[in-house]
């Protein structure tokens, strides 16, 4: 017997002792449900189930972009693996999203010291011409400098906005930082620019670039849009500082497509008495192409198909427990929206949704957003949390993750199982992302928050409803 | 006044304090000497002088390839900023070299999962077709594994070497290392390979291929040699493990230029007693091309020329200090081996000599390899360094940086400014090579230490001797 499992043994007993004070009395719960929960958990947290299906993502299919083979492939991947695994009923259904090809991208320092740059094409960008767009760099610092630079204050030049996002374990830089990725192509233009060039969204230390989505916006010539690492970005900063005219040379080789189709892939374990109603957790399937979409998001497909799988190990759970695999979420929550438009009729049905779409480092809390009825059943689940080192957030405004946007207007009880995103920006949408990336510990602590969520909502005595 | 003055006034108090008690009583040094070493210390530990110059190296100039203009660019900067800094003599010696030029790299599994694979061209090798080299890969664990291979075992295949290097203070696991680099290819050739890929010589977690130099072997066809991430590297064997055929495609175009011509770049400045006698400090000013050269050795030179112009503050030196800046390091010390042939005749004036090309974090010991009669001198200079936290090795066998190993042969005092390298390869010869990897305050007590060297190895009483 190794020391690994005398651990496992000693903690599944030390719980059920916890159990049996603190939470057999529960009124939503049964005294062997909650022994299920404990066990389960214990289960989880030796399991190598997840780790087993990120790598099988990243390794046999890689990077996932939509409407590109490698996005044909992880559906069937998604397809055969809840197959293997046992799942009740496995189906796709369509997305379509407007579809968008990398095919180079290069940038460099022509004078006055030339170098080159570690540059990405941010998603929707047009190409430049084959040899490039070449042209001086006007620097501002934010997105606003920009906004109120007078109207012909870039004319002819390339606007690089120098904006640093903030580092959070809430991820709170993001939104912020974001704007420039979205807009700035659009605002730089406005200025009479020829090129936009941003510091990557990023709170990385490592000379990679970031992508992500971007737009343009119809009456406004298209300029290429793109981002450049940190380590780059603070380059050209004191290269602009130095006072003389600094020229640089961007090459993004590019394609809008049209319409292109993928599939929201969907696995489910059939409830015993309400079989309509369902807790629904899953991530996304598809990934941008740089990478091969460890943390974002193989790491949320592998966590709650195996959190799923774990739940439903001791029989049948009262109600279902759906695991949805979105398509297209990187260009724009494209699979959300197909699958709220497709379940509309549904959604009511949904008694517990969260989405894990934040890399692969440990959840730290549970934030709910439910009718007043559901919040000891809420209590009761956080409760069971509280041996993972989950704290129970109590404001009940959870908005789960992004693809859970497009359920909003429809009220469904939503969950928030926060991770740990310290570090998420450091890999998020770059080459760098990576199964290396993932830590098997923390991995299993993420599969056992779920797999207690998803088995206690699935089972709660009364449904969870949405406020 | 601010805190930070406040300690180094305290520091300064305490370090006169201690050399009053401890110091006063050398034979080698007189006590306005010593006095002028704590200053000169305390100077150095608030100065950013090597910052400055490390910035403006790498930012006014970036990566200096021997042979490219970047590096011409490198020989100009120095040697002005030598004239600018006061050196009183300043000088270049030309040095040539095999010129090579890196034009594009890539590399992709083809089947069973098509996606990229981040690679480097290893330093000198040929070209592949256009289209690339295409073929299926056969995995060796390390270099000896591929020699005792059975003459055909890789005909027709692309070889890769997945040896993971060891992480260490000292550096301890690059030598081991280099050998798949330096030799792999044409062992790989003599098994019938098609190419040959390794893992590179990397202590990194993130996805940059690592180059250097490599070499081919009159009578061996010559194949391309290359190296991928360790996140590549990681991500190859699993899919070799999978036990389908794995084949990928190497692009790489590279070009062999015949003989190229660089400069050591020496600035000195003139001892008052003996000035033919010196001390002989520096880096080498060449650096890859892939990133900056900050590490590598942006650092080396910068702490030396800094260093070198607080070792003279107090007035001229009793022995001359040179910095000698060297060219082409990169492709096999072509530089210092022109040093040494151009210089024969005066390499007995050498009184100590240290190269600094171990990247910018603290130096934890200073090791010396001396005549017997140098090592009370050697005991002072380190006595002078505890302060710094700078241990003395007293085993004497020190062998100086690499740009010293063409001096072996002429015994001079050679010294170990031991850098710690445990990040070191993290970041060798990779892209991510950059600025931002230095920290200031690591660098100004490499300054210190070279300072405190400099000029007690210029001032002791008697000069230090070889072997």
């Amino acid at each position: 017997m190794n020391n690994r499992f005398i651990m496992v043994l000693l903690s599944t007993f030390l719980s059920v002792l916890t159990l049996n004070s603190a939470q057999a009395k529960s009124d939503n719960f049964s005294t062997q449900q909650l022994t299920d929960v404990e066990q389960i958990k214990q289960q989880a947290l030796t399991s190598d189930l997840a780790w087993d299906l990120v790598e099988s993502l990243t390794t046999e299919v890689g990077p996932r972009m939509p409407g590109t083979p490698g996005d044909k492939a992880g559906v069937a991947w998604a397809v055969a693996k809840f197959n293997a695994m046992g799942f009740d009923k496995v189906w796709t259904e369509p997305a379509t999203f407007p579809k968008w090809i990398r095919y180079s991208e290069s940038a460099a320092v022509i004078s006055p010291s030339p170098q080159k740059l570690h540059i990405t094409a941010l998603g929707n960008s047009i190409s430049t011409p084959k040899e490039g767009i070449q042209a001086e760099v006007i620097e501002f610092q934010t997105l606003d400098e920009l906004e109120s630079a007078p109207e012909s204050a870039a004319k002819g030049k390339i606007v690089f906005i120098n904006y640093q996002m903030n580092r959070d374990r809430d991820g709170n830089g993001y939104g912020p930082a974001v704007q420039a990725r979205s807009r700035g192509a659009v605002v730089a233009a406005q200025k009479g620019a020829v090129g936009y060039v941003m510091r990557s969204v990023s709170t990385a230390h490592h000379r990679f670039a970031h992508t992500g989505g971007s737009h343009y916006k119809e009456g406004v010539t298209k300029i290429v849009s793109s981002a450049i690492s940190n380590a780059d970005a603070d380059q050209l900063h004191r290269l602009v500082a130095l006072g003389e005219p600094v020229t640089i040379n961007i090459n993004v080789q590019a394609q809008s497509m049209g319409e292109g189709t993928s599939y929201n892939v969907i696995g489910e374990f059939t409830g015993s008495e309400f079989p309509q109603e369902h807790v629904l957790i899953g991530g996304h399937l598809d990934s941008w192409d740089l990478g091969t979409g460890a943390l974002d998001d193989g790491a949320g497909v592998a966590i709650t198909m195996a959190a799923a799988k774990l739940a439903h190990s001791k029989g049948k759970t009262k109600r279902s427990i759906r695991v949805v695999l979105f398509a297209a979420e990187e260009f724009g929550l494209w699979g959300a929206k197909a699958y709220v438009k497709a379940n509309e009729k549904n959604l009511k049905h949904i008694v517990a949704a969260a989405e894990s779409d934040f890399g692969a480092d440990k959840i730290w809390a549970i934030e709910s957003n439910v009718d007043a009825s559901a919040l000891p059943v809420v209590r009761d689940i956080a409760k069971a949390m509280a041996s993972l080192n989950v704290e129970h957030i109590g404001k009940n405004t959870a908005r789960g993750g992004p693809d859970l946007i497009p359920f909003r207007p429809f009220n469904i009880p939503a969950f928030r199982l926060a991770q740990d995103g310290t570090d998420y920006f450091n890999y998020h949408h770059t080459a760098d992302d990576t199964l290396d990336k993932i830590d098997p510990e923390k991995l299993r602590q993420n599969v056992a928050t779920y797999a207690v969520f998803a088995y206690m909502a699935a089972n709660a005595k009364t449904r969870i409803l949405g406020k």
